[in-house]
């Protein structure tokens, strides 16, 4: 088989690899822990051992790869290829990544946010198949973001657009992790969402979700889901307010780049209809009147491969292009 | 004299025509007063006429013209050249003002969003020039937008995008005009600066401004701003919210599409530095910390040629990437 590409999906606790035929058809995926202790050598080694590994449990070897694609994390220079920092990870500091993994493997490669990479995915072969103008959502412990207009990912002056969980939905709010206050992120990421539902009942309410927090030491946003579903009213509160921040997110992003269809993904998403029907009900509530908005608004489908689909649709579609990193 | 380009600017109460030479420089200029009672035909011929008449003037000819770039305000299907309605024109619905110009004048035509026009106007020559990654905001009666991505504007699904005086700032706050709460047209546009201060009169606060509402029956933005050049205690507290509004918007549209500048236009401008240094000191005290932001807040420099200069920019533009309706 020719024409095979790799997605890279780099993460602080695993690196997921992808090898996909050239109408993106998953051939075969896998998962290796990292470790907070790799240097960037060790992290490349590891890297390339993995990708040939699985080309040859595939019955491939990297003879049939065109290009590879790989998402991380921020901050990086991606147009030069270079990795500035990776969270928890020391030893990372302007990492040439590219130019090293090149060396190894001596294929092309293009590299980006590992939002925009599950955006693009989701564009190319998920739940926006198709649609040239999106807005995409992670809700994980932060909020990130990824715009598609026209069919081109915003990159941004400096490569850093679409930091949607630091825009402000309530001026002089929460306190963020950025150093902002108010941030959508602040309130309505997974792990806000956990933390607001922890301190409303070490406030004194009740709820519960209380037993929860006593057995378990903390409660997770899976926890405020589960107990909504029970008809807790605490939760249901807590689920409103995230709700109503993603619905005012959505809005201003509406308002900003006109997306046709607004995508949410990340752990969260398995609230399922609870949590959407909601975010849709907001939507409804603070939206203009002055003319009616055919934006949709609904869940990622590519869930845990949204992140090496779209690394290795971006791999080809650069290819195509002729502007990938070699 | 070949290559000349038409820029039309169409406003509520003006036509403004332009021709530029293909290195955009202003040849010659004409304002006509529209009539709200004006038809589409009458209007199209009375801009036919002009035309004639601006490059009679110019001692040029229709046969010197290369392209045409019109500019109004929406809701229009811009790509498909027809003006959906025209506020305070009655007689304008549905109008295929591009196709009804050609036949007039047998010359290819652009069209696009009047803040759109004037964002690129600010690009091709004035306070952007060559800048790629820019966000741009009238403040007028409202605050329209204009956002330019690795030096394209963006459109959105329907041609609607960059309503940037429609995110919503403050959720649940000032009632708009588009129905929404809370926008930043709601508060910082130059009719809501000058209401923001005419209602906090009318509550009892004290200030200069007292005066100027009793002998004139209302306050502009002007009005604020010269009282607040004079010290009025009021007039500062009304243009620091302005101020903060515009920040917190600027924040928010850093973090979606990342410009490099962000400039303000519009009648509001006229404040000068009392404004911007305000927007600037609120941004400063708003924006994250997590990394600082090369980006540059400034004023456009085009004043009301934008919207002409925009227009035939745009045309050239279109006109070399082959691009335009005819």
């Amino acid at each position: 088989m020719n024409k095979v590409y790799i997605g890279i999906d780099l993460g602080g606790t695993n690196i997921k690899i992808g090898c996909f035929d050239s109408s993106l058809k998953l051939i075969r995926k896998i998962s290796v822990p990292t470790d907070v202790d790799m240097g960037p050598k060790a992290m490349i080694d590891k890297i390339a051992e993995t990708i040939k590994k699985l080309l040859a449990e595939a019955k491939l070897s990297l003879r049939n790869v065109t290009a590879i694609g790989l998402g991380t994390p921020g901050p990086a220079k991606y147009k030069q290829g270079i990795l500035i920092a990776m969270a928890n990870f020391p030893k990372f500091k302007n990492v040439p990544i590219c130019k090293m993994l090149t060396a190894k493997l001596d294929k092309p490669i293009i590299f980006d946010n590992d939002a925009n990479v599950a955006c693009w995915g989701e564009y190319a072969a998920g739940a926006a198949k198709g649609v040239k103008d999106i807005v995409f959502f992670t809700l994980g412990t932060g909020i990130g973001g990824g715009i598609l207009s026209d069919g081109r990912l915003i990159q941004g002056a400096g490569g850093n657009a679409a930091e949607l969980g630091h825009m402000i939905i309530y001026p002089d709010g929460r306190l963020c992790g950025c150093g902002q206050r108010g941030c959508a992120e602040a309130y309505a990421s997974a792990a806000q969402t956990a933390k607001r539902a922890t301190e409303a009942i070490e406030a004194g309410r009740k709820s519960s979700l209380k037993k929860v927090l006593k057995t378990k030491g903390q409660i997770t946003s899976k926890d405020v889901y589960e107990h909504l579903a029970k008809g807790d009213k605490l939760a249901k509160e807590i689920t409103d307010e995230t709700a109503k921040v993603l619905a005012i997110l959505s809005i201003n992003m509406l308002h900003a780049t006109e997306p046709k269809k607004i995508i949410f993904s990340g752990g969260m998403i398995n609230a399922g209809n609870l949590l959407l029907e909601r975010i849709k009900y907001y939507f409804n509530q603070y939206i203009w009147k002055l003319k009616f908005e055919p934006v949709e608004i609904c869940f990622a489908t590519l869930g845990e491969d949204a992140g090496i689909t779209g690394a290795a649709a971006l791999a080809q579609y650069n290819y195509q292009q002729k502007n990938l990193i070699l």
